[in-house]
Formats: C-alpha cells, sequence, structure tokens
C-alpha cells in the first residue's frame, strides 16, 4: 500500500479485494507477474504482466474465480521477513517487479519487509487487511475496466496491464455507485458535445485544441456575455492584454521554474524571446505600472476574458476539460491591505451568486476549500511566514464569518499565498477545484507595485488573484454535464423551435412566426421538412430545444402558437405576442 | 530615378528639386557622396554619406542654399556617355556609391549612361527633369525630416543620412498639405491613445504587442459587439477556434510557403508541431469537414472574432496599425458557385453599413479596388485561367452593377484568388487597403470541401473570405484618428460625467444621478473632485467626454440636469429621465 492511500475501513476491503483479484489472476495465468494493486477512490487497481493481452471478456470468468476464493475464507496472514530472504522468494516466483520493490527498501534501509499470505497468493504488502477474504462482500465490486499502464508510472519501463474494480461495502452501495456512473457516462459532455453539435475535434488541427460549432459558439458567447456584464456592474474594469509575452516576463514574476513544464516552447524571433501565456497575471501587473496610481484608485479589479497556454499531454487530453488552450474568466484585484477583506467577500458573494445563476446549491454541489501552504517548504511556497499567517488567518476568517462550510488543505496553496478553492462536485460524485481565490503578497514585491496612499507615501499594494465561473471550456463541460444537455432558455444555442403541423398549409404562418420572434432577438429555428409531425417533435425534443411551438389551423387563425415545453407533454396555445413576451422574461432572468 | 518612380509634372519637379537638394548639400559638405535621390508621394529625398551627422538646424540653412540656386536658373542638361567614361569621372569626384551604380548598370549590358548637369552639380540620372532650376517654385517646397537609410536598403551596407522634403506645385498647395500633416500629427492615435488612455505597452510584455486599459477595451468590446450582433443579424454564424494548430494544416492549405516569414517559429512538443495561426480559413474548412454538408446548409457563413498572429519586423512596428498580434473580424461563406454573386452583393451591403455607422462615405472616405492576378506568374498564383477569368469577371460585375466606383490593379490578387480591396483614407490624405472581400477556387480543391446537391450528387463549393470591420486594433487607430478621439456616444469610453457646482452642496444629489444613469447602462462618472468648476470642465472636455451634467442648486430642486454637449458652450437643462431616454436612443442608434 502506498503511503497516500486512506486507512479508513472502507480502503481495508478494497485493498483486500485486489489480492484477492491478484490471486484469481495467478489461477488464470500462473506465469503472471504482480505490479502493484492499490485502493483507490471507489475500489481499486492491480497491475498484471501477463502471456496475454486481457479481453473484457475475461473480466468476469475472474469475478467468479474472485467470488469462488472470497467463500473459501482465506485468512490474510502476515509476516515480517528478513530482505534478503524476501528477495530470495520472489525471485524464486519470478516476481521481478516485487524484487526491484525489496530492493529499493532495502536501499532505503529496511531490514525487514512486511508479506501477507492469502490462500496460494503471496504479496510484498505492508497491510493492513481484513481477516480473511470471506469478510469481503461477494457481490460488492464489480471489474470495470482494463487499460495499460507502465510500471511504476515510467513511459520507459515495461507496459503492464491494469484491471480496475469498484468496492463497496454492501450490494446497494454498488448499485447506487453504478447507477450514476451510467448516469454520468448519458451526460458525459464528449458525448453530448458531438449529438448537440457544441464543439468537435480535428485531427490535422491538433489534439486537445476543441472547435466551438456555431451552436457551441452560442453558449459560449452568453457565458463570456454573462462574466462580462456582471462583473462590470460590480465594478470590473476589463481589459484585452495580448497572449504572449517576453520569456523575460514570466522569469519577473517567478513563475517560469513553477510553470516551465507546461509552458509551450520558447519562440526565438529576430531579437526576441517570446512564449505564449500560461497566465494572466504579469500583464496586469504591467498595466497597473503603466501610469502612478494613487490609493483613490484603489481597489483597481482588472478583469479579462483570457486565453492561456498550457501544454498537456496528448495522454491526459479530454473532451473540454483537459484541453491545450483555455479562456479564463480572470480578474486581479490590486488593493490595500484594509481592503482585502472586503474584497475577497465580495468575490465570494459573485461566486455565490454565478453558482447560483447555474442551479448550484452550496455546500451540496460546491463547496470551499481554505489551501494552506507548509512554512517549512521554503522550494515550493515563498518565505515569509509572518505574512502566510496573516493571510491564512484573513481566508479563514472570511469563510467563518461566512457562516460557510469548508475543510482546509494542508500544502496546497500557491507559490504567492493562500488560496480559497472553489470545490465543485461533478456528475460522477467527484469533487474537483474548479478554480480559486488567491491571496497574493508576492507579486506586488516582485514587480514592485505601488500606490501614492493619503499621506502622500507609497506604499505596497496586495493582489487578489481571482476566477468568477472558471475557465469556460471546463465550464462548458460541467454544465454540459450538469444540465445534460438541456440548457436553460438562456443558454440554449436554439431557445424555440417552430413546427407547422402541415408545411404546406401552415408553412408561411410558421415563417412569419419565426421571423416576429427572430426580430425580437430570440435564436429560433423553423422545422419545415416534409417529416410526420411525430418525428420532428422527437428530433426537437433529442435536441433539447426548450420550446416546440406547433401552429395548425386553429393557431394561424387566432395568431398564436401551441407551446410544449421540453419534457411535458402537455401543449398550452397562447398568442404569439404573449410567448414572445414570456421567453423574453425568462431570458432575461437566466431562469 | 527609379523605374517604379511617376513621370507625370508633379514627379519630375519632386525629382528635379531633389537635385537642387543635392547641389546645395554638395556646397555645404565638399566632401559628400551620394546615394539616390528620387521622387515620392508628396515630394522627395536625397540619401548622402556625410561627414557629419546632420542637425535639424542644417536644414533652413540648405533651403535657403536651394532658393539661392533655384534664382540662379541652372539649366539642367543631359548627356548620354560612355559607361567607362562617367565611372571615371565619378571615380575622380569620389562618388563611389554612384560608380556601383554604373558598374551595375554595365553589367545589365548598358554601354552608356545618362548624366544630368545643373550648375556645379553632377549626378547619374535618366531624367525626365525641368529644363532649369528657375522652374521650380522657391516657395512650394520644405524639407521635413532627416533620418537614417542602409545604403539599397541593405542592413548589411553603410547607413547614409536620408533628407526628405515635401514638393508641390505652389505655395497654396505645400500650405494645404502642411494643415493636414499637422492636423493628422493631432489626431495620431499613438498620441491620443496617450492621452485619453486607450492602451499602452510595456518593454517587458513586447514590442508591437499594445495591452488596452479598461477604456480602450470599452471601444474594443463595443466593436465587438457590433460585429457579433450585426453579423448574427444577416445569418453569419460564428464559431470560436483555437489560436494554433499542427504546422501540418499550413502546408496542406498552401498557406506555409506563402506566408512563412511572418508566421512565428514552429514549437515542437512531445509528438507534434505546432505553431500560431497567421488566419482562420483552415480552421473554418475543417471545421465544414465535421460532418457531411447539404446544399440546405449552403451559403455557410461561418465567422469568427479571430486573434491571430504575425511577425513584423521591430523597424516596422508602430501603435495599433502594426502589431505582432491581431485579432480579425473574420469570416469564410462557403456557398455553391451559383450563389457567390449574391453574396458578395451582401458582404459590400455589410461593408457599406459599417462604414456608414462610423461616418464614412463612400467614394470620399473609402472606395473599392479590384485585385487581379497575373496569369502568367505562376509561382505568385494558382494555375487556374478559367477560374481566374470567372472570378474576375464576377468581382468585375458586382462593383459594376453596385454602379460604385471602383479602380482595378494589377498583380494584387491573393495566391487562390482576385478579390475586392476596401481602400480607406486616413487623416493624412493616404489611401491603405483596410481589409478584403476574397474569391476562393482554389482552397475547396486542396481540402477536398464537398456539399451533396439536391441530385444527391457531391459538389465542390467555393469560399468568400471576407471581413466586416477588417482588424479590431487597425480599426481602432483608424477610428481615433478619424473621430480625433471624440468618439460618438455609443463607444465612448466615459458617456457622460456628472459635475456637481458645489461638491459640499450638491455632492449627493450628482451620485444619487450618476447611480440612475450606471443603473440605466450608461457609462458614467462622477466629477467630485475638490477643484474649481472651470478646471472641472475643461478636465472633461480634454477627455472628450460626449455630455457633462452640471448640477447645482435649480437643478437638485427639479431632479434636473443642465447638459452640457461636447464643444458646445450652450447648457440646456432637462428632467435626469429625459436625458436618460435622449442618450440611450442616441447609444442605440449608434449616432
Amino acid at each position: 500500500m502506498s503511503k497516500n492511500e486512506p486507512t479508513d475501513k472502507l480502503a481495508i476491503l478494497r485493498h483486500s479485494t485486489s489480492h484477492v483479484l491478484a490471486a484469481a489472476v495467478l489461477e488464470m495465468f500462473p506465469e503472471a507477474k504482480f505490479g502493484i494493486g492499490p485502493a483507490i477512490e471507489n475500489g481499486f487497481y492491480y497491475d498484471f504482466d501477463l502471456p496475454r493481452t486481457l479481453i473484457p471478456e475475461d473480466l468476469p470468468i475472474l469475478e467468479e474465480k474472485m467470488r469462488r476464493i472470497i467463500s473459501e475464507n482465506h485468512t490474510f496472514e502476515q509476516a515480517d521477513i528478513s530482505a534478503e530472504k524476501a528477495r530470495e522468494d520472489f525471485e524464486k516466483l519470478g516476481q521481478v517487479y516485487k524484487v526491484e520493490l525489496i530492493n529499493d527498501l532495502s536501499e532505503a534501509g529496511n531490514e525487514t519487509v512486511s508479506i501477507y499470505k492469502s490462500g496460494h497468493f503471496v504479496d510484498l504488502c505492508s497491510g493492513p487487511h481484513l481477516d480473511s477474504t470471506g469478510e469481503i462482500p461477494a457481490d460488492g465490486f464489480k471489474l470495470t475496466k482494463i487499460s495499460g499502464a507502465y510500471w511504476r508510472g515510467n513511459e520507459k519501463d515495461k507496459q503492464l496491464q491494469r484491471i480496475y474494480s469498484v468496492a463497496f461495502a454492501n450490494k446497494k452501495e454498488l448499485e447506487e455507485y453504478l447507477h450514476m456512473m451510467e448516469e454520468a457516462e448519458k451526460r458525459d459532455h464528449r458525448k453530448l458535445g458531438k449529438e448537440l453539435d457544441l464543439f468537435v475535434f480535428s485531427d490535422i488541427v491538433g489534439k486537445g485544441l476543441p472547435m466551438l460549432t456555431p451552436k457551441g459558439t452560442v453558449i459560449r458567447k452568453e457565458l463570456e456575455k454573462f462574466v462580462l456584464e456582471e462583473e462590470t456592474k460590480r465594478g470590473y474594469q476589463h481589459v484585452v492584454t495580448p497572449l504572449l509575452a517576453k520569456v523575460e516576463l514570466y522569469k519577473k514574476s517567478g513563475h517560469y521554474p513553477y510553470y516551465k513544464d507546461t509552458m509551450y516552447p520558447v519562440m526565438k524571433v529576430d531579437e526576441e524571446e517570446l512564449i505564449l501565456r500560461p497566465m494572466t497575471c504579469p500583464h496586469h501587473f504591467e498595466l497597473f505600472k503603466s501610469h502612478l496610481r494613487s490609493y483613490k484608485e484603489l481597489p483597481l479589479r482588472i478583469a479579462e476574458i483570457s486565453p492561456q497556454f498550457r501544454y498537456e499531454k496528448s495522454g491526459e487530453l479530454s473532451g473540454l476539460t483537459r484541453v491545450r488552450m483555455f479562456c479564463l474568466a480572470d480578474a486581479h484585484i490590486i488593493c490595500s491591505k484594509e481592503q482585502a477583506e472586503a474584497e475577497i467577500i465580495n468575490v465570494l458573494d459573485l461566486i455565490d451568486h454565478a453558482n447560483m445563476i447555474f442551479g448550484l446549491k452550496k455546500g451540496e454541489d460546491y463547496r470551499y476549500r481554505l489551501s494552506l501552504g507548509d512554512r517549512s517548504d521554503e522550494k515550493k511556497y515563498y518565505k515569509d511566514d509572518d505574512a502566510w499567517e496573516k493571510a491564512e488567518a484573513l481566508l479563514r476568517k472570511v469563510l467563518t464569518d461566512l457562516d460557510t462550510p469548508f475543510q482546509e488543505a494542508e500544502n496546497e496553496a500557491a507559490f504567492y499565498g493562500p488560496k480559497i478553492d472553489v470545490q465543485i462536485k461533478k456528475v460522477n460524485g467527484q469533487e474537483e477545484t474548479a478554480f480559486t481565490v488567491q491571496y497574493d503578497f508576492v507579486m506586488p514585491k516582485r514587480f514592485d507595485l505601488q500606490y501614492i496612499d493619503k499621506d502622500g507615501k507609497e506604499k505596497e499594494p496586495i493582489v487578489i488573484h481571482r476566477s468568477s465561473i472558471g475557465c469556460f471550456e471546463r465550464t462548458m463541460a460541467f454544465l454540459i454535464e450538469h444540465y445534460a444537455g438541456a440548457f436553460p432558455v438562456w443558454l440554449s444555442p436554439v431557445q424555440a423551435i417552430v413546427i407547422p403541423i402541415s408545411e404546406e398549409k401552415f408553412g408561411e404562418y410558421a415563417k412569419g412566426v419565426a421571423e416576429k420572434m427572430k426580430a425580437a432577438g430570440i435564436r429560433v429555428e423553423l422545422e419545415d421538412s416534409s417529416e410526420s409531425l411525430g418525428k420532428r417533435i422527437r428530433e426537437a425534443e433529442k435536441q433539447k430545444i426548450p420550446y416546440m411551438l406547433v401552429v395548425g389551423e386553429k393557431e394561424m387563425q387566432s395568431n398564436s402558437v401551441a407551446v410544449r415545453k421540453r419534457n411535458d407533454k402537455e401543449q398550452k396555445v397562447m398568442p404569439v405576442d404573449d410567448f414572445i413576451a414570456s421567453i423574453k422574461k425568462e431570458i432575461k432572468e437566466k431562469k
């Protein structure tokens, strides 16, 4: 078991089940060589070096064997033996990977190592385990996936085969989890993105570089507009700064050593060394420094809808969530130390507001996390104990005063100060850091930021780095899954579709209705194909269009439409003007 | 005289005056060595190799000498002499640059060369010239500038000193021109950009990479909003595509060899070679190809507010007009050949509309130019004579049918087809190509673009590349100069400023007015400093704010404001609500 693994009851169960899997694999392939098999979130995995490639059909066979081993109720027997003896034993078994691990343990000064035996299977393992395999619920696990994994995660080492399993305390919990996964799969933004034609990729454009289609772009532009308007209302001043800069800028900011690995390579042109920006802060600091600043200008809230570039390895790319360029709803608030508390409260209020618009409940769908720095790690964190204490205390005070539930996380801060992370729960139940609010006392020094205070003296401000809705790509991916593609009206690429019962008889009227709505600024489509009415309605439902407006004789006579709401079989006839007023209200209120 | 120089009367006058300048320089510096001295737009220049660096004070002295030489009325005497004799003569005079030119002429097969003599000054020159120096109006020219210039424009050759002069047929024309230049200098967007705090540069960010301040960003975002709304209304579909791509994409499009020199260097990362995009078309083609297209989808008008990257040499950078990354209001219309004419008409209508909004008159402030390709230049233009004929005829027909004045320009087309250039006159009287509308029959082949036509068969569409308002940076620069910084209300960073006559007595009322206006979506500022009223009004005038709202006792009592329009000394008292309604109307109508 690795050191960082949780040692709670469920983790012990999961890790014990991984030994059972290994035993089952050993039965099936006596030549199998074993890597490692830790417990992970929701289950475990085990890595194997096998004589042939596994196929999905192997999994039920292995599950069958595992259930038998469980029913045989083998005891997990632990023993501490000398490293030398362990090496001999595992060498005899041909377990080259275990031998490598034993050698490492020896070199690290361990004279004895821990082994666990259950039935015929022996593993190098520090435990802990259940008492016996019989304690494992035979219907609480499910082997889910086979994938490749390099030995020790090193691309130069051999590729092993990894079997993933989910494992829970009982059948009910397993089923709940599997149901959630099934739902998450249906909502997968990569799948829905294709079905709803929101974004596409092209091999020749490049991996991790999504192209938003017209429909996806509607959502993106609505989000941008929301950010711009809401932030402007709250006193942010938007700017537009260049997407590249001299490398020198990131050396000055101190970002370069921390971000170098994910930054794009330097571009040497003529006399300059330019690089794509991996963040926006240094540009905003240079803008701040473009003229002398007075205390009257503070807090200066510099915001930008800001494209940024970080290079993700191709194996890590995924849909809109892991990409090679992204656009952040970014801002840097430059203010006096005294203004910091109020500004952070304002930022959290903005985040709460945005999340409310997206229908997210605090404490349920998202929560805050206070990320702290380790004073003793001077390599990772800027050395200034006093500043760290004060900043952390301030963030803790804000969260406490707001009476918002939050957790604290050690060793998760930025190098220039502590931060509040916005932790959002995804449809698969996983929590991830969507974006952060950072308190920065380092950059003002590095960039020599100054303002003239009331007393005529130069003072050093602090900087709050923050986002309001995070990165647009990721937020879009999240929202697609959150809404399962059925966006609220204000975000819907097509807000309403007019469907004449008969194209021949009511096509002209339908066209008139659509044109009137379009003139009113509503994103409307006209469905005038010759397909059957039922089929056209089903197609509109598949496209998750919020409103279907069916028009026939009655509607044409009364200048009205039969309104059918998404996921609602009832139709309500209303005058065209009334419907326009009602949908416009809904759009404005972002309901 | 160089071959490409205009040989009209004014050019002859200008070139003759350049000989007089050279004669004056020779008087002042007997050791002077002469480069070349051609006529240029509005005047001429002459390059010299001199024993000392010229200073501005030298110019009036030289002008004085020139006037004396003019009054002495020397004849311009031409002679053809053998190249050998010319070489000997100029070698004797120490004129190394002339000798170099003579050698080139010899090598090119010329046995004789032409020389011109006027007074003591002899020049290697093919003419033509006036009959004598006396024909030059002594008050029609003015030496304007000294600058460095490499011999033959080659950075590795010696740097000479260049004297620029403007020269006209008479004093009146000279004065008109100088007045226009003076006005242009006042309106220079670099100067106004600083005064009005619209954009700034930073050395450590890099040259040619402007940062838009909050005020500059207001203008930019208003322009973006205008483009997005107007184009959407006209059936364009906006998309968002990545700012970089695999180099392969530009090899496929055929752009790479033509644009390589101004493209940023390739970034090699892991398995890919990526490059910043210098244009957007290939991305849009890949988007088009993301699924099978039907004739029903055509014309497909794919638009993007599109950042792009081209590397300009540092010597060519200037304010917002020559930058190292820019953002284009871009679009590619993919349509059938039959739809092309109507689409081009629509595009020109959009451009006329946008120019009308900016207050530009067709034929006066801008005009169209038809740029043609040279069939015989197969290196520069894609070989397909028939397609060129048809495309050029189509563009000519559109321009002729629209009854719009236009000129034709040879050898100015894109490599993939002819184009219509939008030629805009700048405040300095110079005309430049703001952007273009291009007819492209090459890219559809290269990208294998296809659509399924009514008959079920695959057909090849054509592509129209176009912009609506050009590149945002350049358009902003143009508009700053065009409006001399006094933007119409819809574009003004600050639309109104509320000024209480006394901060103490009416400050609260003024604040209430400002808040009410802000809530109505108006960009308003409150001027509540303790400066005198006169000074505050002058400051607002300097900032070119369209409306000053002065409030005192009378206004407070009647819930009104005293409205003072920019550049108008009259004040008109009106109820706050009336003013809000009136300015909102003005903003909406983009007046």
